[in-house]
């Protein structure tokens, strides 16, 4: 719908009576603001942990509390779906009509794990509030975002209610119960429901900005992984009384994943690695150049050093995170690992990879290349066995252009919010449903998250400011509106370039 | 006492009476076999498992068992000594008189752990007899043989009691608590008693013999190990969000390890590392190509199939096995282990790596050549902060010559008992007592245990055959006798060389 933009009669009714619904939009999340944040509490107190079986009627009860609230919001046809794991939640409200454009807003109601519990100030799970700001496990990553953007929208059907007009834009609503274990299930989801999911753009929520300014993930890096699994004798072996005889694996492994990586640049040694790797554009450099984190910042808050370089020779740190692939090894095993020294020759050993993909790679020929490496370099080991498996899931790389109208409508608002230009960043790590959206629907996902670095997501203490609880509801509101602001005058070409 | 043989009249008092006395002491063995059988069962009922904390009391009263046995077969001062881990047990005899021989019997009443406790047909600890073999963890490894030794000792002792003689040799005992953990304790223990534990020879009755015939290890590779720690970051990391940023310590580690050994020949590739190393003499080669065991049944056992080399290039099994020390990587972590996948840049690995010498090589400066080949090569990686300890523990190689009085004596009573030539081999493992009473007492240890490979020493469903059992006594018994009688030989010069 409206891909070329509205007819002048519809841009003219919109025009009329977007200020009125916006400021009455404005004083609904006001008027709500109280009731809007026990929602909040209420929902980070469903311990919504979807690593593991433990918690999947915890899961399944915060998809239920989501279909509640968007039904509470307005949206119709608010229900929960079975997937092969954890349920989804989608609800729509097209009351906008077929002259509007329509946003599909994606978030996630489940939550990492909260341990290490000791390390919480209050547990994580009561959504304690201190000093303004509500601790809890979630709270930022994703619960109080996709809620501030769904609150946004009831203030905004609301509003077109009492004003007796049409809202902005037709919402459709997905929200996931597996984001947190790389969304098994949701692939095969999305694809089946392409139709009822479709939309002219994904809004997700599923994101951060500087405490400052906004910015916009232009691109995330692909994700694929293997697994090496290395084999010697049929039970562990005493070190002394067959050491010199039996092949160890533990050598084998840990020779293969050598071989991997050049210490001296830091450059993945697998031939046909980089192919395709696109070399940033002048205007990327120059983005990236405003835009791109402090890397002394970054490090200091890691516990390293000023000067640390664990990256790629010659290359800055937005290329290095941003613009090239990477190889990890994210695990390995194998023999005692307890305390104190144990004689054993081991049986098994054992490591997973995980490559960071970039626009122009085909990820699972990056993934074939890297474990054709692996069992040549472990196959120099007689009497190894040593095998590569490849995990389900991962994703490709995602990018997308800085002009698409979803970008100029947040734009917009992020200037409006903000009062600066916001930055057009990329992001090192992967969302899988932003390439899979595109695939499948064929739209571009905007992340617009209102979350901050110092969140703590994945951590203890995770947390969100209820100023900017409210804040992001405003911003949604905004960005709904500037959304069919863009969508109109689309009819008359190309947003100014200086907005973008 | 009596290095130089017994005087002429000595002599030939022992020479008339030892048969008598023989013939004495194997009948009381037959007539005791019940009541030994049942000595057998409650010892192995004792769960004295000396890894971890749970079961000190439970090796304390196997320590105490044994004082009981042993000051019930006729030993004085039969005692338990505090260390500072597990007690030990000593015992002693001096009735033969200072023209005799002092024998020191070495066993231990610790074992390893019982589990996996479901691979057991009877639990490890219920001593079930099946089909005339005993099952229980420990029964073969040590419990079964050091009692066979003292069950003999017994014999000898009310032998010459009920013939008014001497018995042959004075007996000293050592049993320790904590071998199966590397005798923690004991080095400090055998240093403050070394007078208490003065002897002409150690005969240790922790060993094997093949089914059919005698053997002696003539040679004990040593041990030494080193501990490998890498760190990062202060915290795990996303693999994405830092992936390329970050120096990962698994592969400054993995890179240090793959340095070690070359994967075409199995060297180590460490310069320095075979400094020192003897080429075997003739006569060994000799030897070892005679008695070394059947690798292809060594690797079938171990379910590796024919032609499985993991071993050095060029060398044959008992060369590899025993004359060329080795380096194994015994454990090696970091990162995620579970199953799937999880994107992480871990913020530390470990691994240790453990080392097997022979004689001629200083284990304190081989470490230290192999910890700083590590530092280097982890070195290359910027960021990763590696550093090697070294963990107390372990010991030198032992070598001994083949013609000591005790191996002349005991391979005189194994040629009585299997009726043929007993083999002169080495072993791969380290014994750190062997070296220790070597340095400490100055004398060499002859370890004559009738354990089998099929025994399944340290697994499930470990086995002593009863027939087995009675047998050692008996054969004990005549290495007492023959320790004397090549004690007394010794005046006039050494054995024919064909007993050698």
């Amino acid at each position: 719908a409206g891909a070329a933009g509205a007819t002048p009669t519809a841009r003219a009714e919109y025009a009329a009576s977007a200020a009125a619904a916006i400021a009455e939009a404005k004083s609904d999340l006001r008027a709500t603001r109280e009731s809007r944040e026990a929602d909040l509490a209420a929902i980070c107190r469903i311990p919504s942990v979807s690593a593991g079986a433990a918690n999947a009627a915890d899961v399944r009860a915060a998809g239920q509390w989501f279909v509640q609230a968007l039904h509470a919001a307005g949206l119709r046809n608010a229900a929960l779906h079975e997937t092969s794991l954890h349920p989804v939640v989608t609800a729509s409200d097209a009351s906008a009509g077929a002259g509007a454009p329509t946003l599909l807003l994606y978030g996630h109601f489940d939550v990492q794990p909260g341990d290490p519990f000791e390390l919480w100030t209050s547990p994580p799970f009561s959504a304690e509030v201190r000093n303004g700001t509500m601790y809890a496990r979630g709270v930022s990553d994703n619960k109080g975002q996709i809620l501030a953007a769904v609150h946004a929208a009831g203030a905004m059907l609301r509003a077109a209610e009492a004003l007796d007009e049409r809202p902005p834009v037709n919402i459709k609503v997905f929200i996931e119960g597996a984001e947190e274990i790389g969304s098994p299930g949701v692939d095969e989801f999305v694809r089946a429901h392409a139709e009822e999911l479709a939309a002219d753009a994904v809004l997700s929520t599923d994101g951060t900005q500087p405490p400052d300014g906004g910015a916009f993930m232009l691109g995330l890096r692909g994700l694929c992984s293997l697994q090496v699994d290395a084999f010697g004798a049929s039970l562990d072996l005493h070190s002394g009384v067959y050491g010199g005889v039996v092949a160890n694996p533990l050598h084998a492994v840990a020779y293969a994943l050598a071989s991997l990586r050049d210490p001296a640049t830091n450059e993945i040694t697998v031939p046909g690695f980089y192919d395709g790797v696109p070399e940033p554009t002048a205007e990327e450099v120059a983005d990236w150049a405003a835009s791109a984190p402090d890397e002394e910042a970054i490090l200091a808050d890691i516990g390293l050093p000023p000067g640390h370089y664990g990256g790629e020779r010659g290359r800055t740190w937005a290329e290095r995170n941003w613009n090239r692939p990477t190889l990890e090894v994210v695990g390995m095993h194998g023999g005692f690992q307890g305390e104190g020294m144990k004689t054993v020759l081991p049986r098994e050993a054992h490591a997973k990879v995980a490559m960071r993909m970039v626009p122009g790679q085909d990820s699972e020929r990056v993934r074939r290349l890297v474990g054709d490496a692996i069992l040549e370099a472990a196959g120099r080991f007689a009497g190894v066995d040593t095998r590569v498996s490849y995990p389900e899931g991962g994703a490709d790389a995602y990018v997308m252009p800085k002009d698409c109208p979803l970008n100029r409508a947040a734009a917009r608002t992020l200037r409006e919010t903000y009062g600066s230009e916001p930055g057009w960043v990329r992001w090192g790590a992967t969302v899988p449903v932003t390439s899979l959206f595109r695939e499948v629907l064929g739209v571009y996902t905007t992340t617009v998250g209102f979350g901050l670095d110092e969140d703590k997501w994945h951590s203890p203490d995770e947390a969100l400011e209820l100023e900017r609880f409210s804040m992001a509801a405003g911003a949604y509101l905004g960005i709904y509106h500037n959304f069919r602001a863009v969508h109109d005058e689309g009819a008359g070409g190309a947003a100014p370039r200086d907005e973008l």
